[in-house]
């Protein structure tokens, strides 16, 4: 009963299988291998565009990189104060850029609006030189609180960036699951949509460290196969993140875990939702769910061997809320075990 | 017949059976698992030593982040021109530091001398507040020119930077091969000649992608984690850096690995040299061979399937001079077949 | 009937008469000269303790440049939303810091109190790695609202930072403003009461551009004079930084102007008041008086030639909010204009 | 008797004489003043061009400016090893461009050539992502051993700029001295030789604080205004600034200073050419003479209250080599003085 985060879990079968595969005789380091170089057209073919791939080992590399080409040192990004890149990476974007700001905006469920980001604008604008002013908006799709974008809600973000001649960023570490929610292409959910910048997910779906920064617009690129090189974010034997991220797209696999991942998550949400004492304080939509609930049932949980994480700071509510994050390798079995715990201790505690 | 670079081998089949191992069930992410509790013990056994060791994806990221660790942004490092951090690193050292210097020192077989650290030391502290004042030495060991420093050069240069109030910094990108070499112990080679922090490489030598910063002062690592984080090369799932490196020094792996790379080395060596217009320009001390020869004969090389890379700028030579790099996985079968050909080639040639 | 900003206004006599003075003959530069030698003893007495003096032009450049020298890149510095250094200096902080974060805590009038700073503190502390770690505290006196910390404040906030191992920095453009509203010696308002470094402001108050970082605690200034000098902030001819600062002091120069500039606000606050349909929306304890009016009434002051700013997003306002700042050549018959115009064209809106 | 540099020089009357006529009354701050307005407008005159100019206090800042303002973070300049920004700035270019890296070429008179250029670059893209990619060139004028580029290498350099898609940046820290010496017009020595951005120095030939960036294209200044303002380089009392500009561009002011300033560096040679035991090591073409001359006379004119820096490091040398600089207020009485005193103990030691 493992709910603490879908990076605790091992390595998907199929790219645990294509790094077995990729692990022969000598090949061309530094990227330069056919693996890699058979990413791109993989890539293109999947979001049905041209654009640029960059493999990468961690989702902060690719954000804090992505951002980074995007914008001067001089200037800000604006994102939701939960954001990953604002909450929790410990000031890489910061590093990365050279001293950018972020402009973290409030939101109950860790989506921005248009009309946030027009007022942030408005009001870097007015203040002049003394002002960073914001060159690029970063959103997470899906959400830190496990909350999804529609397609229409990221188009009117794109329109809005367009107009104030923002580029517009997706964290995606968890972009499958939105994926998977929303049965939409990818192409509708980035480019299509006014995404610039897409930092693909993979480690927490299955991959053991991989991501993707993802250009659409080859133009926002320049200078970014440099910076990784002097991040220490280039591997010299690429070929072993090209081979997870191939086989992570290779027969649906991404989708079919973050399929899973997000049914186990509706599961956690219909057993636990009207339980006594217990509520669900977002809408489940990803792999993620927030409840709160008493105290005692936390702590009567845990001494039957649950795992997962305290959450803070959750406006308008009382008690604790604890996080339950679900992964590829989340057993229905596990969930059943956990909400008849949670049902028998709330209803013991009522 | 691969000597382009020990970065285009493969995985060494016990680090990737200790990742298969590795990849069961959920395990605490960020560092928190069992694999890389177990990696501090298993160091300071190795090294004979109180320290603190830090896993990470790519020797670039380790020596950027140990330097950046052990000086200000206002000082500089002393190093030797041909230092992979002043040569190939695409700034990773300046960026990773806020802006500080190298003060490259002219080598002839990438060494350098307390003598040189001295002077320009000198020079520094003669230009005042004009000048950045060194903080740092880094030597690398073995070196880009495939030579080694004996421990007592070492020691050396240990006791001139403690004159001098300078942490002295190791790039052991290749260090198992000049273990191998030296055939002294991990602790003679690093903190007992006054080494402070090692960039202790696995990848080159066997690892998927793995590295360790090794502390042997703790007082120095100051601030290390909070940098690692926010330069994207914290793995959430650790284990997989944690493995590779308990699989490398178990049952002397890696010891192993470059003892046979150093021997293939050694083998071109003894059949190269002395062939009609080849000269062997460096001494050949690790698993590197530079080899001056008439462009003809490269191109016969090359045309016969030889894979190698040439260099530059090697002072005194008029020939051009190429790099052939052994690695564990070359064989002697390999190194006949080349050596061959090039004794064939040459004496056609000549 | 200027109220723009103290910046608008030129130099104070004596302040020139002591450029002019200061013009003769060979002078070492960079900081060599007598002037610059007799400014530390100058501000050992007027301070009452030992203690650091450095001149810098401007007080951006003084702010971020004692915080670079308190904090580490991969920490934060916690200071009101309002701070100088959070709203008004363009990331200078983030530059100079390489990349640190503002931690900025809401206030209705520019001050923070120590359970904020215990409160940030425990939500960084419990982030963990993930989270920048709060190294300094900045406040501002007197505050960007035109209020003053007591003593007793700065005392409460200063044991707070002991409390949690923090630095204290105190942003003083307008100490000489603060300092003679509560009549208190310096000692008293800065390392008495817990400051570890003061941005000492003079070109708001009478200078030509002359601020001075003061550090209290010597064992902080590490490193200062190398950043100063590669900010490019380090003036070859130094004596008329120097120079500034010394005649500032000088004779209570510094103190007269502050006291002219705190009566005529004072006399603006009294004279606003009451009047109908305006408002004095933060305490006067300084030289800026915010003043909510009508939209009318605000245009009929500007027809009639008085220079102000509109002030921007002051909490539960809504009328528009204007800055009225005076300064050490603001004249009685200055406010008085001001006052009856505003008097006249209040009466005929009403 | 003071030669030490041409910053230990007061304040030229003409130039303070405008700061005491800028002293008057209210002015709108941060350069919305009306000298702030006329300095664009007598600056596009002085060059005959179209053309952006930015006040600041040092050269320092300047030269950091403009270069950030110029590349990449990831890129690197391309300069002489005596260049002021490679060797007497501790490190601000590396600073405010964020980690770049200054490429140094070697070179007996300060000045470097288009086929140094062309062969740094030939490096640079040789090596791949590895090697961060100059972009730009940086030359002195007058260089820092006070030789001069004749317009015809300025302009051959300006050729190998644009032919490898370099940005030329000019170091004119002594670029009154430079014209003056070469008699010919300021768009001559500039943009029509193909500089893109001067750093046009007031300081050394009489500013108290002034120095201007000068972009002759403007697409390349995008991002300045920013970076100044968050370098601490924004003066908010601007005016004082434009008012010295202003004041030493106007009739010839700067000419005239400077042309002093040789002809007295020019008397020093002559009276020093062929004194026994004296030898002249660099060409004497603006305010600098660098004389080489045993240890013995060094002291002896040292204590008859000569004063005057050593010199480091000029190939070839076994005397001491001793700089001496001009300025607008050495007089004849001073260089007759010296050389008299020179040609005493000169032969007294022979």
């Amino acid at each position: 009963m493992n709910f603490a985060s879908d990076n605790t879990a091992p390595i998907s079968p199929e790219i645990f299988a294509a790094l077995a595969e990729a692990n022969r005789e000598h090949v061309p380091s530094y990227g330069a291998d056919p693996l890699t170089a058979r990413l791109t057209d993989r890539f293109k073919t999947l979001f049905e565009t041209d654009l640029l791939v960059y493999p990468v080992a961690t989702g902060t590399a690719a954000n804090a990189l992505a951002l980074a080409t995007l914008i001067n040192p001089y200037s800000a990004v604006i994102c939701a104060e939960e954001a990953h890149i604002a909450a929790d990476e410990c000031g890489a974007p910061e590093f990365f850029t050279g001293g950018a700001k972020l402009i973290t905006l409030p939101s109950s469920t860790g989506r921005i609006t248009p009309m946030q980001i027009e007022a942030a604008m408005a009001r870097a604008v007015a203040g002049g030189l003394n002002h960073v002013l914001p060159e690029a908006v970063s959103i997470t799709q899906a959400t830190e609180w496990g909350t999804i974008y529609t397609i229409d809600e990221i188009a009117a973000i794109g329109e809005a960036c367009r107009r104030r001649g923002l580029a517009l960023h997706m964290d995606g570490a968890r972009f499958a699951n939105a994926l998977a929610t929303l049965g939409c292409t990818p192409a509708e959910l980035t480019w299509k949509a006014g995404v610039d910048v897409l930092s693909f997910g993979a480690t927490k779906n299955g991959a053991l460290a991989a991501e993707a920064v993802i250009f659409f617009n080859s133009a926002l690129a320049a200078g970014f196969e440099r910076r990784r090189k002097r991040a220490g974010a280039l591997w010299s034997k690429m070929r072993f993140l090209s081979a997870q991220l191939l086989a992570f797209v290779e027969d649906d696999v991404w989708l079919r875990n973050a399929s899973h991942a997000n049914a186990m998550a509706s599961e956690l949400f219909k057993s636990l939702s009207g339980l006594p004492g217990v509520r669900i304080v977002q809408p489940v939509q990803a792999n993620e769910v927030f409840v709160a609930m008493p105290e005692d049932l936390i702590e009567s949980l845990q001494v039957e061997g649950a795992v997962f994480y305290r959450w803070i700071d959750v406006p308008g509510e009382e008690n604790s809320v604890v996080r339950l994050v679900t992964s590829f390798v989340t057993t229905r079995e596990e969930v059943r075990r956990f909400t008849a715990l949670a049902a028998r201790h709330a209803a013991r505690l009522a």
